[in-house]
């Protein structure tokens, strides 16, 4: 065969198959010197994975209550309540997100986010949509000076 | 705020958070007249996940066997032994397929690729990395004029 040969002198190739699902998941580890830091930047790292969170600029805030019957319910609901936040209405993104008040015995959460809504102009370049936060393997891991968080999104 | 705040006006974001594990597959369907021509296509359709096959040439072939205890167990050894030519040596890429004998009373193929040594330069576009076979809802539909294949694979 010549050293000049290319894909283009062959047929074209007969494909007779497609691609048909596609998941994918990924787990943010995050940790804080507080339960309510940690919490904090498991959230931070699942807008991160949407967008690059230091191209978002602090324009705009909002504001969530989460509630929940335990840790892992709780990092469940105040996660998901951003990410409806990212899926609706004016795609908010987050730079920080602030823990206002953590009641841990109702299991209560408020939060601020610290943003803007998503331009794709500016924060296109990585755009991977967050489908669903998960319970898979979700971990929230108290100790005296620091707190672990693992949790899975669904990408 | 300024029109013109930009996102260098702000302190760096502070991130206390990494990305640990990505998982994702992919299901492959694939079809053709006959069981073969349904296997080839299952197998062709991996390695155009790994490079365009458009742009793969048909500089070498290599052969494979792969024996089975049926259809599914048959697929997956035939599917891994080019997985396993993709992933050593030379890095064979295929752009076509041929089963040259498949035995279906000792579920035993004998195939060859047609294809070349993968160069970055050219096929380095796509390069997704397929990580296994899977056994996870694979299924081999033989009828009379046609055969469907749905196989998933890790990337």
């Amino acid at each position: 065969m010549s050293e000049c040969a290319k894909a283009s002198d062959y047929d074209e190739v007969v494909k007779q198959f497609e691609y048909l699902d596609h998941t994918a998941d990924v787990q943010i580890h995050s940790w804080g010197k507080t339960v309510e830091e940690a919490f904090e930047h498991a959230c931070l790292g699942m807008f991160n994975y949407m967008t690059d969170v230091d191209g978002v600029l602090p324009r705009k805030t909002v504001e969530i209550t989460a509630e929940g019957t335990d840790y892992l319910s709780l990092l469940y609901h105040f996660m998901d309540e951003f990410l409806f936040l990212s899926c609706t209405d004016d795609y908010f993104m987050a730079r920080q997100i602030e823990i206002l008040e953590f009641d841990k015995e109702k299991w209560k959460i408020r939060a601020r986010g610290y943003g803007e809504d998503f331009e794709r102009a500016r924060h296109g370049g990585k755009g991977t949509e967050v489908k669903a936060i998960t319970y898979s393997a979700m971990k929230v891991l108290p100790e005296a000076d620091k707190t672990d968080i693992f949790v899975i999104i669904d990408i």
